[in-house]
C-alpha cells in the first residue's frame, strides 16, 4: 500500500449562510482547495454529507456537487453515516490512493443545515438514532447523552461543573479560530446557567449544528511536493462501528468504535497514542468529548473532568485538545465534521494555525463519530 | 494490486414485500450469502441504498443493517448515488479488497420500497433528477427519458414498436428467473397498448421498482478457495460521471460515464468488448436499455431495435443481454440494483443459473447506472 498525503486543504466558516446553497458552500472550499494544490486533475472525489436528500430533496448530491466544481467525468461518490460522514469520506479517499487505484483525489464534507426550518432540523437531527424503537418510544440524540452524562456523573461522582469546564475550553480555543462558528469566549457561570435540553444536558453542553464545506486533496506521498510545499501525511487511518441502538450496549459509559478505529489507526502509523502532539475529537456533547478522551486513552477514565479543571487539554497544555473549538464552539455541520478536523489538523501541522498555533505540532490524531459512535473513524496525521 | 473474487452471493425474490422490513429482506440475503462462504468473518461492509432515509427515516442505515446479522463492530458504510448505489458499493468493497486493506467484505444492496405510499414513492423517484432546475420546472425522470426516446426515434427513425420487441425480450428472460418481480411473458401487442406515461414512454418502457436485497462476499482470489469451490474474479472494474442534469449534455444519445466506465474496466480486465460472453444492463427504461448497448459498444449506434428484431440480444443468440430480465422484468430495487447484476451474473458463470443458463458463460459485464447516467459503474467478471 502507498503512503498517502494532503496535498491542498480549505474551509468555509461555519455558520449560518443563508445566502449560499449546498452547493455554492462546497465550490468556495473545494476551488480553494484545489487552487491551494496548484489545481491538480482529480481521479475521483468523495463527499461525505448526511442530510441534502432531506434538506434539498436532492439524491445522487455527489453527481451535483462534481458538477458544480466543473468536474463531470470523475466517479464521485456519497457516503452516509451521519455526522461521522466526513471522517468516512476521508477514509475512503485515503483507501483510493493507498490502494494505488487513484491518484489525486478530492475528499469533501459539506452540511447545509439553515434550508429547513428548526422543526424540520429537529426531525431531521433525529433521524440519526434507532428509529423502530429507540426513537419510535420518544428518545432523542438529546436523550442519549443525556442518559450517558446522567450515569457518568453518578458513576464518578463528577459534578456539571466540570462539564461547564469542558464547554469554556472549547469556546477559549474557538476564540482564537476565525472559521469557528462560536468563537468568543464563555465563563463557567454562563455553561452552568444555560437552559436544559435534556436534564442534565444544558444547551452549551451541546455542539451547535450549521452550515459549512471543508476539503483536502489526497495523493500519494511521494508525488505530494510536486502540489505543495507543505505536505501533511495521513500515516494511519481505522475505522469500527458499534450497534446503533443505545438499549444493545453492555457499557454505555465506552464507545467501543472508538477503542478499536483509534487502536487499528496507531498500529497502522507505528505511533502510540504518547508519540501525538494534539487531537481533535468529536465531542458533539460535552459528555461525548469526554468518553473520547478517555476511550483514545488520552485521559484515564472518569479523571477527564478534572482534566479539564487543570489545563491538560488547554493549548498551552500537555495534551492540547480541539485546537478548532470542537464541534461545541467552531461548530458542527454534520456530515462536513470530519473533514474539518482533516483541514484544521493539517493547518497545525503545517505550523499555519494562526493565533492558536502550538509547538511542537509533528503528529495528530482526529476522531469523528456518527451519533452515539455507531460509527468511528480515526485518522492520525503527521507532519513530513 | 490484489486480484478479488466473489466467494459467497444470495439475493431475495424482488417483489412488494408488505410482511418484511428492510432489515428483515437484508438478513434474508446476507446471511445466506455468508453461508454459502461458510461464514467467514467479515473485515468490512459497503451498502448501496438509495431511499431508506425517506422510507424510514433512518440515517446512518450500514449500522442498523450491519446489527441486523450480529455484525456490530467492523466498519460498515453507506453509499448512495441513487439508483446507482449497487454498482457503487460493488466498486468500494472491490476497491477494499484489491487495495490489500482488507480480506473479506460484504457488499450489500437493499431497497425497501413498499414502506411509503405510492404518492411517496413518486416523490422519492424524482429526487434523483436535478432539482433546482429540471425538478423546479416539472420534469420528471419519466420526462427526461421521454425526451430522450422521442429524440431517438427521431435521429434514427426507430419505431415505438422497437421499444416494444425489447421489453417482449426482457419478460422472456424474467419468464426463467424465480428471482424475478415480473416472471412472465408478454406480448408486443401487450407492450404497445400500454398506458402511455410520458409520451413516447409507455408503462412496459419502464421498469418497476420494487423491494429487494442482494449481497456478494468479497476476497483476495488467491483465497477464494478456502471459502468456495466456484470463485468468480471480478476481473475489472470502473467508474465514471456524468452532469446531474439533461439540459447539461451536448448530446442526449450518448451516456458519456457508460463509455468511460466501461473503457476503465475492460482495460482493467485486459479484455475487450468481444470477449464478453453476456451482459446485464442498466435498462431503467427500454430506451436505457438501448443506449447501455450502444455506450458498451455491443451493437452499433441505432440499431438495437433491429438487433432485437433478430434475436441477437436472446438468451439463445450471439449477445445475451439481461438473463435476469433486466430492470424492465426481474425488477429495479433501486440502490440494490448494481449488486443484483452481480449475482446473477457470477451464478451464470458458476452454470447456476437454471432455466436461463447459457454456455458458454466465462467472461460477463455488468453496467449499473445512476437516473441518466451522472454515475455509472461497470464491473468485468470471470469464471475461475
Amino acid at each position: 500500500m502507498r503512503r498517502v498525503a494532503i496535498c491542498g486543504l480549505s474551509m468555509c466558516k461555519v455558520g449560518n449562510h443563508y445566502n449560499k446553497s449546498l452547493r455554492e458552500l462546497f465550490a468556495e472550499a473545494t476551488l480553494d482547495a484545489l487552487e491551494s494544490a496548484g489545481n491538480p486533475c482529480i481521479d475521483a472525489m468523495y463527499i461525505g454529507n448526511m442530510s441534502a436528500s432531506e434538506q434539498t430533496y436532492q439524491k445522487n448530491i455527489a453527481s451535483l456537487l462534481s458538477n458544480s466544481i466543473g468536474l463531470n467525468s470523475k466517479p464521485s461518490i456519497l457516503l452516509e453515516c451521519a455526522d461521522g460522514s466526513g471522517g468516512a469520506a476521508l477514509y475512503e479517499g485515503y483507501k483510493a490512493v493507498s490502494s494505488g487505484l487513484h491518484d489525486i483525489v478530492l475528499v469533501g464534507g459539506v452540511e447545509k443545515m439553515s434550508e429547513a426550518t428548526r422543526g424540520e432540523n429537529r426531525k431531521i437531527g433525529s433521524m440519526i438514532i434507532e428509529q423502530e424503537c429507540e426513537a419510535f418510544h420518544g428518545l432523542s440524540l438529546d436523550g442519549q447523552f443525556a442518559l450517558i452524562m446522567r450515569y457518568y456523573m453518578h458513576h464518578y461522582n463528577v459534578s456539571k461543573r466540570h462539564f461547564a469546564l469542558f464547554a469554556v475550553q472549547m469556546h477559549k480555543h474557538a476564540a482564537g479560530n476565525r472559521y469557528a462558528h462560536l468563537p468568543y469566549e464563555i465563563s463557567v457561570e454562563d455553561a452552568l446557567n444555560m437552559q436544559t435540553i435534556a436534564d442534565p444536558v444544558t444547551l452549551f453542553d451541546t455542539a451547535p449544528t450549521g452550515d459549512g464545506a471543508a476539503a483536502v486533496i489526497l495523493c500519494p506521498l511521494e508525488k505530494a511536493r510536486e502540489f505543495t510545499e507543505n505536505p501533511v501525511e495521513i500515516a494511519g487511518a481505522g475505522q469500527a462501528s458499534d450497534t446503533l441502538a443505545l438499549y444493545d450496549r453492555k457499557n454505555i459509559l465506552t464507545f467501543r468504535a472508538t477503542v478499536e478505529a483509534s487502536k487499528i489507526a496507531l498500529e497502522s502509523s507505528k505511533l502510540k497514542i504518547s508519540d501525538i502532539n494534539f487531537f481533535e475529537v468529536h465531542d458533539s456533547y460535552t459528555i461525548s468529548g469526554f468518553l473520547a478522551l478517555e476511550d483514545l486513552g488520552i485521559i484515564e477514565r472518569g479523571k477527564v473532568g478534572h482534566a479539564v479543571e487543570e489545563g491538560l487539554i488547554d493549548l498551552n497544555g500537555p495534551l492540547p485538545t480541539n485546537l478548532s473549538g470542537g464541534l461545541k464552539a467552531r461548530g458542527h455541520p454534520m456530515g462536513a465534521t470530519g473533514v474539518y478536523q482533516a483541514v484544521e489538523s493539517a493547518l497545525q501541522l503545517q505550523g499555519q494555525a494562526g493565533k492558536n498555533q502550538i509547538d511542537p505540532a509533528e503528529v495528530a490524531l482526529i476522531h469523528n463519530a456518527a451519533g452515539i459512535g455507531s460509527i468511528v473513524t480515526v485518522h492520525v496525521l503527521k507532519r513530513v
